[in-house]
């Protein structure tokens, strides 16, 4: 599969294929054509053609697409065919936000602690999840096999915790603070800049 | 100025710019280059100035960007030169997050309030903002100039809140629920999913 090849615009894409796709398979229909996808997520069945076979397209003529294979075969690309193990950094509203989220370990990704600087200010517990002091870092990524750190604390520490991570060997980082976080080239980071949607939504409310 | 001929791409990384016009000018700089630019934000200097340009262009040949007032031209372009006023409706902890960030104020964007079903299990005050049950929205947003309503609650629950809200007067929508609100054409809906996020994240990881 020439995955490689895949566009950054496709990329972005498939979570959301995989989100229709889940959705449609938790209905029951387990094959579904083009342009009845194209109805459900309001895009041209032209568009999800050509983005589908971009990676072997796994459509046939006359029967359409074969969900199931087709999650199975989007989770491949996106790296989701085995699990990862995430902590969050930052135990504070946003942190424990989505640590919160359960429907994340449908997909493979399972949040496994928290840490905060001040572990004992954590008012109530998060689905059970242990919340730990930052001193607790080195050994705990030690002992556990965790390849993402989830980024949720002032913009003034990330770069220093972030490195501190990164010689802890972290290699993926999904960043919430309001900065590109750069790292050596092995690591990968993924900025959410939630202040830029909102200005999206500004934007198309004037026009 | 011809802002609706901006293309899609090009509207998403203007708060980009925001972002490091913002940290620029907070230096004390107000002049720059595109060279000097590009070089911040790790795109090319050409990719500036075609961006740039798309809406008049404020670059001279041999002075560059006259920093304060591109920020003030992008932010028109955003929407962003009149106040927002908004309301975040669930006060879990991502409703708290966003009800936290103060950084918004920056850019004219007020949350003035939170609205839970629950309102008395807010454990804590956030910035001092009122929370009320959902009883007091109707009476709410009568007496208050709402404008955007942030949205924070469960999957299940979101359309029939966003079309309460919408029959409440309220255009703009910051939806975090894991769906793709669909609404009249007279209101504007941005949706947030950030699992989606996270498996770029784990695509970037794996190849």
């Amino acid at each position: 599969m020439a995955a490689r090849s895949i566009s950054q615009a496709v990329i972005k894409r498939l979570p959301r294929y995989m989100r229709f796709l889940s959705e449609i398979q938790a209905e029951g229909i387990d094959r579904i054509s083009s342009k009845e996808l194209s109805e459900r997520m309001h895009v041209t069945a032209s568009q999800i053609r050509q983005d589908l076979n971009q990676f072997g397209g796994f459509g046939q003529q006359g029967y359409g697409y074969n969900v199931s294979k087709l999650i199975v075969e989007i989770g491949k690309i996106l790296g989701l065919d085995k699990p990862h193990n995430l902590i969050v950094v930052g135990a504070g509203n946003l942190g424990r936000a989505l640590a919160g989220y359960s429907n994340f370990e449908s997909r493979g990704l399972y949040i496994r602690a928290l840490f905060d600087a001040a572990p004992e200010n954590t008012v109530k517990d998060v689905r059970g999840l242990p919340v730990y002091g930052m001193d607790a870092l080195p050994g705990y990524l030690a002992t556990h096999n965790i390849d993402i750190a989830v980024l949720t604390i002032p913009k003034d520490n990330v770069r220093a915790v972030a490195y501190r991570l990164y010689e802890l060997g972290i290699r993926g980082f999904w960043n919430f603070a309001h900065i590109d976080l750069a790292l050596p080239e092995d690591a990968v980071a993924q900025n959410v800049h939630l202040s830029e949607s909102l200005m999206q939504l500004t934007y198309y409310m004037k026009h």
